[in-house]
């Protein structure tokens, strides 16, 4: 067996250790050659860019809350949404629930929401930096950061806890449309040389909460979310990149102008690092 | 101005990027530069370790919560550590919700608590993989994950979400008090070639909950937590490594037994990646 011809195997797709299962269903620990594999696929995605000049950043795992209620993922997707919460009152309160801070024990009953939430994707990071600017555009960005949504099953692939990589560009619709549509084919272009038999997808889940209804009946003539999906064993078809395109729900929600004063249209193409790492070592025909 | 003669900086050090304040206190973003120098600094931590052959993963910044409670954090460190909570009723109930999802709303007063918390340290990953094992000793592992603290304050160099490698240790009490000690001078020189006026402090913060009272009293004869300290502008030393000894806490804690039977007793020695990288930033003299 050898691996697809991609380049990006240094080592046997026989070689490179799978990553290992943890006592939380779709929470993984990655070996360091499974790591190894992860490094060289950022490498690759980093090169694609090279030349259109990105301003590159890398995200912590945790984001401000107030951003992504901003950016309405959290009407949106209150179910994927990770919140982070802390024990924040005082000693004698915790010394009446410390005896109960055992696995089936009820400790965390007065747990309070803190200022963080768990990165949903990327590309948020971006905007929250970019929030309230007057921007000469494009502006392109190229972002990475673990990333956390509460799937409800567990397949291979279906990671909760993953790192994703986004290039993110802010324009005026017409340029966002057209930089979406190259990048969508380049990141086909690049994934099907890897050896995997992508397809492109209409995603057919709408954008942010209420304004989703709107963005659905936009999808009818100008598609906003387009997925590369390859087959696995369990699904036709998992997405291990998309390329988007906002429409302007971020500027305005972020407060992002042009030059001509009016909110920042915005697209991104993001790529899933483990997912397209797993994809890699099952091969074109597994 | 030149850099400290580490052999780490790439750059002269004005020309690495600091990193970007969010919203959130204590949660930073990370430039390109500085990313790099991060890497270059995780490169020099492996390299130290490469002759002891230590079984290298990487974790995500999500952990299961059972881990966490079984070692004792969650009792001993509640107000640090962060713990993940979702919406999980039914659409109906968040149709009730979802007009407060704003930044000012109360659209998470029904948030539960999920199977995950943002992982505290880095070798709790290590310890959860070999939970119930009968293990040769002595065992090494090279570990490395982001880790979250809920600091309540927010200077330079306080980050809340950050980056921490670790060497686990699991062996006899002889074996892991010998192993610290080399580590903890093995951290000490290598702190002092990158040029940072390194000081060694017992810390003083015990270990877990109601065995913290015994560990304590332990520490007359046998210090259990060394750190590797450096002056900030703000703290007279601030922590950038720990050299640490947990006797046999963990062994029983996880289900882990050595040959004899008995719980294996295990050290590690941590590294702080961002901080180190800052105080290389900031220079031996500032």
């Amino acid at each position: 067996v050898t691996g697809p011809e991609s380049g990006i195997l240094t080592s046997p797709v026989e070689c490179v250790p799978s990553p290992l299962p943890t006592q939380a269903a779709g929470v993984w620990l990655f070996p360091d050659g499974f790591e190894r594999l992860v490094a060289d696929i950022r490498t690759a995605i980093d090169a694609l860019g090279d030349s259109e000049g990105f301003t590159r950043l890398s995200g912590p795992p945790v984001i401000s809350r107030e951003t992504i209620e901003r950016a309405g993922y959290a009407a949106g997707f209150p179910h994927l949404l990770g919140t982070v919460h802390r024990f924040a009152d005082d000693d004698k309160a915790w010394r009446e629930l410390r005896h109960d801070a055992t696995s089936q024990g009820e400790w965390h009953r007065q747990q309070q929401i803190t200022d963080v939430v768990l990165a949903p994707a990327a590309c948020f990071h971006v905007f929250a930096q970019a929030a309230g600017a007057a921007i000469g555009v494009p502006v392109r960005f190229a972002v990475e950061s673990y990333c956390y949504r509460h799937e409800a099953t567990s397949e291979p692939g279906r990671l909760r806890s993953f790192r994703m990589k986004e290039f993110v560009f802010l324009g005026t619709a017409e340029e966002c449309v057209a930089w979406r549509e190259r990048w969508l084919h380049t990141a086909e272009d690049w994934l099907r040389d890897l050896g995997l038999p992508v397809r492109i997808e209409a995603a057919s889940d709408p954008f942010f909460g209420t304004e989703g209804r709107l963005l659905k009946r936009v999808q009818a003539q100008q598609q906003l979310k387009w997925e590369l999906t390859v087959p696995t064993g369990d699904d036709p078809g998992q997405a291990v990149a998309s390329a988007n395109y906002h429409m302007h729900h971020f500027g305005k929600a972020f407060g992002i102008r042009g030059p001509d004063g009016q909110p920042v249209h915005s697209a991104c193409t993001g790529f899933g690092l483990e997912r397209i790492a797993l994809a890699v070592l099952r091969g074109p025909n597994r």
